[in-house]
């Protein structure tokens, strides 16, 4: 007899369960993402006469700027736009599994910060789809973290966030990051 | 006798339901989603002495470009701010019911690609509020996604991808997108 | 013998709802923020002769325009790269407890209308972490709504909008905005 209202509460439950998990996408604690991936990223910014190697260009500069060499103080008001290699690990020379793709613009009065907006385009057979990233990046700092806003394909919907690390920096005009990207939304 | 439990943990499910249910927004499953919408834009680039009706110009170029004409190859490194108009049917003449306003950059050496970061706004007796898109689009593709990554008014925060098609393509100097909004993130 | 079903419902149900809150995020309903915060920031335009107190500087302008005034009509295309202090007051000497770092816009060919696209970069005791902003802002509203798209440290993957109210107003080369934030997506 008092059975089946367990029973009939058990099936209510797990209608109720079936109800709010099955809106498509699964969130995780903040402590855990639900993936994570690592790549490294190089940029070779144009300086007046690189062009067949350089990976980037200063598109926009202050009125005190040129598009060959950064403002000075702070590169303050550069933007420069990128189209660099992604590679699994940090030889420039490895084939790439993608590509980042946007722009950056030095926006700091006192001391080197960039902000960031961008994608990880990607076309392996591992990864296909797009990342979007955008934050502020204090470029000085040694580990830096920025927001990863949206992204497509295989991954659809996410949200999460990237550790930026500087793995290798020339004068600004070479530098490699490491990317260590954490989602925190992932839609099945 | 055994009717109470069973109404008491139906009681309890019904809280926990409103509990869990009334945070505020609709999730969809992946291949469902909670609106959509379907629009075109039309883009006409300054190129030196059309002022009157072009929609859009060239504010940032590298070094070995200018701000009438791509630069080569590929455009890369052209920044472009525009002020476009949304029509409902592919007529360039239509009432706007609205504007896509925001930039792009060409942003790969090798192939014409343009990093999109701009708004739909609108101001009809249909939709008001605007919606915010991010990511790359690969324009020679027919069929791109990118993703829309926020929104305001009657789109209140909002996400979701939009498919891009490129409905017509005059020398990238006019031309005409689709745009299918597919909304997976909903607030009510 | 009536209670024991009673107790495993009750058990269930609070297993469920372990489950299904414990993703790590809380939402809330439209109307009411899990989050809000008030702050001011202070723009000064860079116009050829004052680099020493300028926060912002025109770093991309179209054909017709230059980087030390703003192109006619409307500004349209002029891009500003910012770094402003924000404060708790409208007072533009109170001690800044972040800066507002990114940049703006003008995409609008007949009013006034900026795209933002920028950080709070926060640095207080109160405050650390970044919050990442995006979309339109008809300048010449006295209230705009932009989107708030995520967020690091303390607002670790935040959404919500944010409302701006213009406090000061000096032929654009001088602007103080109030920035009421309000939080919709907040994760513990």
């Amino acid at each position: 007899m008092a059975v089946r209202p367990l029973i009939l509460a058990l099936f209510l439950c797990l209608l109720l369960s079936i109800f709010t998990t099955s809106h498509g996408y699964k969130t995780h604690r903040r402590g855990r993402p639900c993936k994570e991936l690592s790549f490294y990223f190089h940029d070779i910014l144009y300086k007046g006469h690189n062009k067949d190697n350089a990976t980037s260009a200063i598109v926009g500069a202050p009125d005190w700027g040129n598009r060959t060499e950064f403002a000075r103080p702070f590169d303050f008001g550069d933007l420069v736009v990128f189209d660099d290699p992604i590679t699994l690990d940090n030889n420039l020379h490895s084939t790439p599994v993608g590509r980042a793709q946007g722009m950056y613009v030095y926006d700091q009065l006192n001391a080197f910060s960039a902000w960031l907006s961008f994608s990880f385009v990607f076309n392996s057979t591992q990864h296909k789809g797009s990342l979007n990233f955008a934050g502020p990046d204090p470029i000085l700092n040694q580990t830096r973290i920025v927001s990863i806003t949206s992204g497509t394909g295989d991954f659809f919907m996410a949200r999460g966030i990237a550790i930026l690390t500087t793995d290798a920096y020339e004068g600004n005009y070479y530098f490699r990051l490491r990317v260590d990207i954490k989602l925190h939304e992932c839609w099945e």
